[in-house]
This record gives C-alpha cells, sequence and structure tokens, in this order.
C-alpha cells in the first residue's frame, strides 16, 4: 500500500484517456496543451547548447552544496540587482526547490498558502511532503488580483509560508507593487515566509498598471523571501535540469544553511548543467527573442479568432506562456474539451484543471506551432455551439 | 525558524574544523577520506564521455516519468538477470531516490530499519521526510552480520521498511544468501518493503562465504524489493546524476504507478544524463577496472602496514571502497583522528562517525592515490601510541 501522501486513484481523467487514445489509433489533433518548447518547433542553438554541456569541466565533480561557484556567479549575474552568488542555492528544478523550501520551512502536518488558479503541482509537492497546500483564490474581477481577505481567512497557527507565482501560470497575471507591499506586510506580520515562483518573468506581454519587476529588485523584504527560477523557462531548456533559488529578507539569511543542509543531502545538479549554466544563459535571450516573437503571433491568431465571435472572449495575458478563453458555460468543462478534440481535433485543458471555477474558461498555449489553424477550428466550433 | 527536519545545529564537528583551518592554511595533508573518483587520479575515458554527454538525443525533451525508454533499457541490459525496462525508474541519484521510496511507503511518523554501521545519510534522508529512521546495529563477530533479534526488536506497528546495502558501506560485508532469505521472510510476515541499495556490489574485493549476488538475479521475492544503483559507484561517475530503483518481488508492480506519478512531479534526471547512459555502462567495465586495480593495490597496501604491528588490525574487506582498522581504543575517536592529521599529516574518519561503536575503529578510503604513504604514516604513529 502506497502512503497517504499518493492520490487515492491514479486513474487517468476522460479527456487524458481519449488523448491517449488519439495517439494510439494515429489520429491526428492539434496541441493547444503543448508547453515544452523543446518540442514546439524553435530553432535552438544547436551547437551552442552541445558544446556548453561537454565542457571539460563536467569532468571533475566538485560537490558543493548551493552549485559551483562560478554556475552561481552566472545565475547572479543573469539577474543582476546586485544578488549575491552566495545568497543562491542551485537545484535540478523549481519542483525540486519548492520540496526543499517546504521541507525547510514546514514540520509535517504545516501549512503553505498556495495560489489559486494555478499550475496543479503545489497540492502535490505539498501534500508529498506532509504538507498541507491551501489554495488562496483570487478576486477575478478583469485581471486576477490577490484578494488579502482570502489570505487573512486562510492563514492558521499552522501556516508558515506563501506562495505567489509572477506571472502566474496560467492566468498571466503579474503581481502589481501593491500587492507585493501587502505581501510583504502580511508575511512579515505572521513571520511567514514569501516563496516568489518567476520562472515566467521573462514573458511580459501586454502591460498591467503597476506591475512589479522581479522581487529581487524590491528594497530590502521584512520577511524572508525566495524567489524561484531557472533554465526550463529563462533558457526554454527544461531538459537540462537546472533550477534556483535566491534568499533574501530579513530572516533568510539564518535559513540559507539549513537550506544549504539540505541541498547537501541530494547534490541532485549535474556538472555538466553547472558547467554550462554560464553559456547557456549567454544563449537565452536569443532564445526568448525566438519564443516572444511566437507568443505575440500566436495572441494576435487568439485575438483574430476572437474577432467577430462575440461569445468568446479571453482574459488578458500580462505574462507568461497561455492564454484563458472566456466560453459560454453551456456544459462541463471536460465535455466542453472533450468535444473539441472529437469534432473539432483540437486539444485544450478547460479551467478546472488550473482551479478556475465553473465551467466557462478554458485554457490554451500560446506555444505551439500550429496555433493559429488550432484556435480557429476551436473558435469557430464554440462560436457554433454558442449561437 | 528551520522546521524540526533539519538538524539543531550546523555546527561542524572538530575534526572538520581542523580540516578546514588545514585548508585555509594550505598545510598539507594525505586525505584518506576521499571518495570522490573524479579526484583520485583515475584515467577515464574523457572524450568518450563528453562525446556521450553532447549526443544530439539531449536537445529534445521528451519527459517520461520513468525515464527514457532507451535509458532505462540500456540499465536493464547492464543488470541483465531478466530485468524488465518498465520496472525501472531513474532519478538523479540514489539519495533522491532514497526519498522517493520514503515518501511512497511511509506517512509522516512511519518508520524504516536501517543498517548501523553505515554511512550517516539514511537519518537525514528518513528525517527530511517526517520518518523515523532506526537503526538495527550489525552483530559483529569477525564479519558484520545481520542481526534479527535487534531487526525484531527495531520493527513496530509502524514500521513500513527495512533498508540494507549491499555491500555494505563503509564495512564493506555483503548480506549472504541466507541473509538475505531471513530478510525476504521477516519482511513478507510483517507486510514490509525491503530497500537493497547495490551501489557498491560491482566491487567485491576479499570473498566471503554464501555471498549473495544481485538482488535482482533472486528467485522471485515474496514481498516488495526496491533495488537502488546508478551511475555514480557503477561507472563512478557521480557528477552525471544518474541513479534508478528497479522494483520487483510480490505487491511491487503495484507500487511502481504510484512511484511512476511521485517521480512525475519532480522529472530531474538531465536529457543529456538519459542519452548518454548506454554509452556511459559501455565505458564503466572499464572504468571498475582502473578502481578495483587501485582498490586492490590499496589494500596490499594496508596489510604492509599493519604488518609487524600486531595492537593494528583491520576487518575483512568484502567489497566496496572502504577499509575499517581497528586499534587500541587509548582516546576518543575524534581526538584519535585529530592527532593523526595534526601529527601525521593524514585524515581519517573516526568509527563513530558512521555508528560504529566505541573508540578501537578507523575508517579509510581505498581510493586515495596517495594511500599508501598516508596509511604507513599513520599506522607508524598509531603503533607508537600503542606501545
Amino acid at each position: 500500500m502506497p502512503s497517504h501522501r499518493l492520490p487515492p486513484s491514479l486513474e487517468p481523467n476522460a479527456l487524458s484517456q481519449e488523448v491517449d487514445r488519439f495517439r494510439r489509433e494515429g489520429l491526428p489533433f492539434i496541441d493547444l496543451t503543448a508547453t515544452n518548447p523543446t518540442r514546439c518547433g524553435f530553432a535552438y542553438p544547436e551547437a551552442e547548447i552541445l558544446a556548453a554541456l561537454a565542457a571539460p569541466g563536467t569532468l571533475a565533480y566538485h560537490p558543493d552544496p548551493r552549485g559551483s561557484r562560478t554556475a552561481r556567479e552566472a545565475v547572479a549575474a543573469w539577474h543582476g540587482q546586485g544578488l549575491d552568488p552566495e545568497d543562491l542555492v542551485l537545484a535540478a528544478s523549481t519542483s525540486e526547490a519548492y520540496g526543499w523550501l517546504f521541507k525547510l520551512l514546514c514540520d509535517p502536518g504545516d501549512e503553505v498558502l498556495v495560489p489559486s488558479p494555478s499550475y496543479p503541482l503545489f497540492h502535490w509537492l505539498a501534500t508529498l511532503e506532509g504538507v498541507e497546500a491551501r489554495p488562496v483564490p483570487a478576486l477575478a474581477f478583469g485581471r486576477w488580483q490577490v484578494d488579502f481577505q482570502a489570505l487573512e481567512a486562510a492563514a492558521g497557527p499552522r501556516t508558515r509560508a506563501v506562495v505567489v507565482v509572477h506571472p502566474n501560470n496560467p492566468t498571466g497575471q503579474f503581481l502589481t507593487t501593491s500587492e507585493w507591499e501587502g505581501l510583504l506586510a502580511f508575511c512579515a506580520a505572521r513571520g511567514l515566509a514569501l516563496l516568489v515562483d518567476e520562472v515566467f518573468v521573462d514573458y511580459a506581454l501586454e502591460p498591467p498598471a503597476d506591475r512589479l519587476g522581479s522581487a529581487l529588485g524590491t528594497p530590502a523584504p521584512p520577511c524572508p523571501v525566495f524567489v524561484l527560477s531557472g533554465l526550463s523557462k529563462i533558457a526554454a531548456l527544461p531538459q537540462i535540469k537546472l533550477g534556483w533559488v535566491a534568499a533574501r529578507g530579513a530572516g533568510a539569511r539564518a535559513l540559507l544553511e539549513p537550506l544549504t543542509f539540505l541541498a547537501d543531502q541530494y547534490l541532485s545538479v549535474s556538472a555538466s548543467a553547472q558547467a554550462a549554466a554560464a553559456d547557456l544563459l549567454r544563449l537565452a535571450p536569443g532564445i526568448q527573442a525566438g519564443l516572444k516573437a511566437r507568443l505575440r503571433r500566436n495572441l494576435a491568431a487568439l485575438d483574430a479568432a476572437l474577432a467577430g465571435r462575440p461569445a468568446l472572449t479571453r482574459a488578458p495575458v500580462e505574462g507568461g506562456w497561455a492564454a484563458v478563453l472566456r466560453i459560454p458555460a453551456l456544459e462541463p468543462g471536460e465535455a466542453c474539451a472533450l468535444r473539441l478534440l472529437r469534432e473539432a481535433g483540437v486539444l485544450v485543458h478547460p479551467g478546472h484543471f488550473f482551479d478556475i471555477p465553473g465551467d466557462g474558461h478554458l485554457v490554451v498555449s500560446l506555444l505551439p506551432e500550429p496555433f493559429p489553424e488550432g484556435i480557429e477550428r476551436a473558435a469557430a466550433l464554440l462560436d457554433a455551439r454558442a449561437r
């Protein structure tokens, strides 16, 4: 019997089963849920990437629990903002970094507050550490906003940390500077740490008012702040397996030593990824440029598909790799996604997959190359149903 | 405040502090605790390793929660014994694999039984998962043996698994076939899983009676058995970050699915390590040959240093990379190690670092190139004190 940390059922949902059937039977479909950038037809500087990975530095192993000093210097230089390489801890991924931070901050049975809507990872990353992830629903007036009343209501005596994603995935909203200040005050007043996931911070699309830049560029926070990022999104290289945590703010230094102890028990980052970090970060702006062009093109294609179909709208896409469609809630979200797959040959995610309440939302990735055709097909079908 | 999973103090012990001082002040010493093979002067096939890591397969990311099928096929072929690639889950390291298995099998507050003496990793890997690692002291008559009475005494209603290391580190004993059968019966009777760490299984040195080969070659076990290994020891390439778990025995298949779910939350293995796995395993026998020659040479040097010094003896070295010296217990182990560093310029580990009871044991690594000079210096000083 597996432990109670694991899901009681691992039965795939109806949509996953249908996708498996399409794949098994070789039925074609346009995948508007694809977020693996290495399979979206981008022109990567392949020779440079391979050369970086085969740097001779990879032959000798000098394990440093925080990650090699040279790799941390490269990451610090990438972020700028005076980030000290000594305040960085490298991990194989942000998932691993979350696990470490939950272990660092939480005894089993403690709680963390996580954003909702969100990518459905926090629940499991916390549960697997014996920690409860309490979702804090965002206010959704035009754009999603931090609901400080909901935050107050969710916090209890065993709450240890607040997690925010900046910009959020898949809803794309950045924190505003006033939300940021509110979060700092909230955490400082309760002795909580603030975890800021900035993996998408470089992918800004539409301008919000009063947007916070990186949390690394803010004045010294009054509580411990851990900023997470990694090559997976920064350089669109998820296969390299290099993420990191930057610690700052009041009390962060005292937590860095036990975090380092934690990292030392696993030493998960390959020498190859560490030796390549500086080179790969040098390639990142060029790679990002390709992705950003694609994101803009697909957002324009989305707007073209929605134009003249007033039943279909979209939320603002402040940043990130996804867009949220608002549709008439005529049927359960999963039934709608199944219909789109079967009748239009287009795979999308129902909003509830990301904890978006109700049946009136679909989520699409803005990365796929055949996005324009896929979104037009999906919009045509949705529009016909709405009439 | 860090959680209670972390050690209450991270103050380095007196020996670590003295080593730091030696390094800081540039004082020379021979490190007989060195176990990082990439820094022990072995001739690695460097060009082949770098070429393997830069295989074009590393450019596209096809995440499979168990690890790429080709990498799993290479690992299965390495182990032979009819191992099915579908019964393998890849991880960045055996440390990560232990964490996954503890999560899989144990709710917070559950217990695992771990060997003692042992490398001091299990306590923290378990504690960080909210799991209690209960040490089971081995019987030490000539060679270390599984103490089934101690195992019975340590098991309780919250025990979920037994961990064994085959051969053990640093004491080197392999399991015998009768111990193996006893462990299977013990686990099957109590509904426990058996975790078998075989990272050193290829490094046999001195013959024990009735040695078990790999746990993968045994008849179908009556309980779930998880065998752990990885490139760190098999190919002496700790920097690649590729380990794995093979699941077999009654009930193992039912645990593979939740284990796969767990691996899917982290996806920690780089595409590079997966694409290189087959090539690196092809290089492993040659790399192992270099290490085995060194281990034999250093074991002979150890025996030469002990010859004519009857106060100093050693335990049998059935396998692995370390040897255990028996010395007169004239002072606490740490004081003895400090004296050897200061007066002989030789760094060794006191036995208690590995939970060897009393002050009559020192542990040395058999990997270092300057081992013969180091062990002669250490033996001369220890022998002079014993007279």
